[in-house]
């Protein structure tokens, strides 16, 4: 494990560290926030958020504004990255030249089909090998996690949080593809990395884990209702019919006016920060 | 003016705008958020934000955590850019391959040497042309300005304010170059714009202005004591001694553990925010 930066921010301590993982067959790069109460010798609650299309851990580091929360809160936050990418000593980690698939685009799921297999195993990386490994380097509560993620990563909170219930406290997502086995960008990744039997898709697909019998406690999801995506691609009325039909309470906000972005995700990311941390605190 | 972006955010709309420039000979780009208040009909007071070398608009816009506040507040937010980039009618703006000089680096003077004579009039960009076109078009009271800046654009801040102390309410700095005429920053963007007479420079000294008998009513400034650049370039400790020298209250802030980066900025964006409010309120 790798320091690749440190700077002091709102009290507390922004890291972004690099290790090899064996998940992906490369170095992976993340980013944790660590609030000025991880000086004080205990473990705090751990919030993972999880990013969309494209991105890398950085987008929410620079842009998600959660430090501040975070610091009131006492609440660690990381960020991993959403892909592979850069040398591996298992040859080169494949792309492809659309932003919606490879580099950029791992869906959370470990891939099985060529040429993703070996290297796009991003569901045991985000749900087994870094959380061992924040939980044997930081001062995490490992019984107090929560979840939250935008997009594709909302879509890998709320299929991470379904398939480990006992595991997460806490659930949220921001714009988050809740079908993927529905809609463009998740049958194109899906089959792509898992190939064309979608009872493969199943465990990997929202609202299908939902139909098939996953629960979770609740669930806060904010999607703006300007957002480019909504009803092509995100589709948030399935999941609330998923959840009324299992009884899953669900808060839903549509928010108007707001788009996909960022400027959107720290507009509530303060909101989200306190719903989880209301469901954190305590033993 | 063009609006080249714009995103509901906290309430407000963050505007991303490009129009042409004459001080510049270039188009130019700068961000504005309108708080929500904007919608209600009247003049909000307005608080400009002076970017550091290398910067655009879009590094405070990103990573600034203003919005927030600013929402709160009622507060117009206006970031310029640092320096003309780009094509201009008057031929190629020159640059230099040094990240200190020329392009993105623009200290806020108008410049009189070449090759810069005619496109870096950053000056009269920022305290003529802008102002009058932001009067123009936006709901801002202009008789409740507020001026702050990071780095140069500490330097851009401090000297703009005290050459203009009947136009601003309130002044502060994060991590501003207080006496360019004094650090290898300075003297080289200096020498290079307006030439070796170091009359001219005192004009874009902030304790030399001082030293002058330029005056404000008060000044915040915060610094961190892990910035790279405190001993260097940034010498608060110059600009302590011209306040007392002065009689100016200067609230320094020498913050420990703190970088010179916008995890630092934006710790203390919010306090700053404040502290421009509680002068910019009332009549």
């Amino acid at each position: 494990m790798e320091i690749v930066s440190e700077a002091k921010s709102h009290g507390g301590r922004q890291l972004v560290v690099k290790h090899s993982a064996l998940a992906t067959g490369t170095d992976m790069t993340f980013s944790i926030f660590l609030p000025p109460q991880a000086e004080e010798g205990g473990k705090l609650p751990v919030l993972w958020y999880l990013s969309g299309l494209t991105c890398t851990h950085a987008n929410v580091t620079e842009k998600g504004e959660y430090r501040a929360a975070c610091a009131e809160i006492g609440l660690v936050f990381v960020a991993p990255d959403t892909s592979p990418r850069g040398p591996s000593e298992r040859g080169s980690v494949p792309n492809d030249e659309a932003y919606d698939l490879g580099q950029g685009a791992g869906f959370y799921v470990d891939a099985i089909q060529e040429p993703w297999v070996g290297f796009f195993g991003m569901w045991t990386y985000v749900t087994e090998e870094l959380p061992e490994l924040i939980a044997a380097e930081f001062p995490v509560d490992m019984a107090r996690q929560g979840i939250t993620g935008h997009s594709m990563g909302g879509h890998g909170a709320l299929t991470v949080a379904l398939n480990f219930p006992e595991r997460f406290r806490s659930v949220s997502a921001f714009a988050p593809i809740v079908a993927p086995s529905q809609v463009p960008w998740g049958q194109k990744a899906l089959s792509a990395y898992l190939g064309d039997d979608r009872a493969r898709w199943r465990k990997h697909d929202a609202v299908a884990l939902i139909e098939d019998g996953a629960r979770v406690p609740e669930l806060l999801v904010d999607v703006g209702d300007s957002d480019p995506f909504i009803e092509k691609e995100l589709r948030p009325r399935l999941l609330e019919q998923a959840c009324a039909g299992a009884g899953i309470p669900l808060n839903l906000r549509i928010q108007p006016g707001y788009d996909h972005s960022y400027y959107f995700i720290s507009t509530f990311m303060a909101d989200h920060l306190a719903w989880h941390a209301e469901r954190l605190k305590g033993e």
